[in-house]
């Protein structure tokens, strides 16, 4: 029988998501999820701006979104006091990173990371035939500095690093940061995936020329800003950098009534605000639940708190399964020694209160 | 100055897009279009429903989308009496072209599509390196026995093969098209683009057995269900090549609330047959404005017209001109001696009052 003749790199790829969504989850258990608070989505929910925006363009689906984001780009360099030539918007930083990686890796090509750092970067880079090398966390920190040292090592074209990091929440002086760049080797680039920096400190986000020929900044309007579901993320980098993202997008695969959504949201400032005290009352929320559940939250500057166990991962794992099967969802991360661990999200106070029950109820089962 | 090192392919890669969009052209001209009439966008709009599906959603959308499009694709499995792992849900055809061609396409690799046929094809075609080998329409038509005899004189892995076709709104009987599916040489994946089927005369889409080895049917939600801004398609074909899109696609990429949409505009079939009539008779009024002006209308099964301007390419493109610049936005093919026509959107008849007032000014200007 005529088979379609893949190409050498996807025949031996495995078929694999980097995660496994709480609607999958829920379809598998037939238990519906009380405590949506897994997948680090902002339950406190977009501006009621960007919800009014996203709903007056519903109607006007029928047109393309604007291939250029023109309004949106100029809004973020303004924001961010670049040009616009500085800026690419993709589709969620997901999007930005799959882009990124096919302009920079081919077969055999190494990039480096942390043991255990998002997943989402290293399925694109196998999916590019790209060989990840990491480097362990370092007192439950992404480490740059071995980082780079392995970068120099491994002749390496890509460190991926979040600041602040997911899945422990934890996070470096953006000073500590600039102050590293100098020391990244030639023909390197560093993916500073700031994901959830607008959840973090004051002085988190590192200050360099956006010129910088090696770094990329990655941000989206999917944590802080709540629309995840929107699929927006947006790329800082060098004018040359980001124009090599034209060779390749999907020039036309922006949702539109996303565009107007984000606009909106980057617009309402006042409601990140009252998004970063309510993630802060919730981070603190957490980690009263896992103090009196015997359990230490990791200090976060995200929308998310790693919870240290004091156990090993299966302890973790079977933390995660009772509470699926009493509906909250929550997950792990996926290598030692950090998946000692649980990963709960923050929420609104109904969410948290779930949790609250449903934990302790979970640990007794386990005693 | 250190710079990334893109990979060879990327390097010889030109910065491009496929098409300009309709808001570059504004901002570049500073005259805001009154009529919209040139993406074969469906200017009738999504279905009510679709609308309401959205909105309601778009508070919701601090949640990514379900990483399967689960409720989708089961809805979609069954108006078309397949298994749901004959479908794969994506971010519009492009999207899926895009996924398509980096599953099978390496460096050298050949495919086949028509002179002028949908240029986003081609340019992800050039983006993993491979190279698009034509040939001419017949009689303004794609000819498909002409594309697979192309195929085996080129070892080709990929042919393309719109019905009805873009630009020329052209189409073949479904019957013609299963009979030359038995052609299609071993290790040839045709890949038979539908956008535009349900505006076509009923037995336009080709009847075959979706799990047949040679053929990738593709549809979308952008143009008929009136949600090209909502960037929703999907493909239809054999199980094991559906499934191969799981290795590579962006699993958490689709729009939460366009999955929504999706699955309400799908339930609207009124709505669907509505815009079928409103098509129809918005084909006839361009078709008699063209009468009106000297030119002649091809008969299309589409939401667009080709009118054939009776001259060359140079005219065709001074009306496209004259046209903006009045501010009516319409396109023409790319490739001779298609680009003998101008490409007309159907709209409503706002719009289309609009282009039969202009029209004859600018021809006038041409004289």
């Amino acid at each position: 029988m005529s088979k379609p003749r893949y190409t050498h790199l996807v025949q031996n790829l495995p078929s694999s998501t980097p995660f496994v969504g709480p609607e999958t989850q829920e379809r598998e258990t037939g238990i519906k999820f009380d405590a949506r608070i897994g997948a680090n989505e902002n339950g406190f929910g977009p501006s009621p701006k960007a919800v009014q925006a996203m709903q007056a363009a519903a109607a006007e689906s029928w047109m393309y979104g604007d291939p250029e984001s023109y309004d949106l780009r100029k809004a973020i360099a303004e924001a961010m006091g670049v040009q616009m030539a500085n800026v690419v918007v993709g589709e969620g930083i997901d999007g930005l990173l799959g882009y990124l990686t096919r302009l920079l890796i081919e077969p055999g090509d190494t990039v480096v990371s942390s043991a255990g750092a998002y997943p989402t970067f290293n399925y694109h880079v196998a999916g590019f035939g790209g060989v990840v090398e990491t480097v362990p966390y370092r007192d439950d920190h992404e480490d740059l500095q071995a980082l780079i040292a392995k970068a120099k090592e491994t002749d390496a074209k890509l460190i991926y690093f979040a600041n602040p990091d997911n899945p422990m929440g934890t996070w470096h002086n953006g000073d500590d940061i600039a102050a590293q760049l100098e020391h990244i080797p030639d023909g390197c680039l560093l993916i500073l995936d700031e994901a959830y920096v607008e959840l973090a400190p004051d002085g988190t986000a590192a200050q360099y020329p956006v010129e910088h020929p090696k770094v990329i900044r990655m941000r989206t309007l999917s944590k802080g800003y709540g629309l995840a579901g929107a699929r927006v993320g947006y790329a800082l980098g060098a004018a040359e950098l980001i124009k090599s993202f034209d060779k390749i997008r999907n020039h036309f695969g922006m949702n539109r009534a996303s565009q107007a959504a984000a606009l909106a949201a980057l617009g309402d400032q006042d409601w990140l605000e009252l998004t970063r005290e309510r993630v802060a009352k919730a981070r603190q929320r957490i980690a009263d639940i896992a103090a009196q559940n015997g359990m230490t939250a990791i200090p976060s500057a995200t929308n998310f708190v790693a919870l240290d166990t004091g156990r090993d991962a299966a302890f973790a794992k079977a933390i995660l399964e009772g509470l699926a099967n009493k509906g909250v969802f929550i997950r792990m991360p996926f290598v030692a020694p950090q998946n000692r661990c649980i990963r709960v999200s923050c929420g609104p106070d109904l969410e948290l209160d779930i949790l609250a029950e449903k934990l302790p109820e979970v640990l007794k089962d386990l005693d």
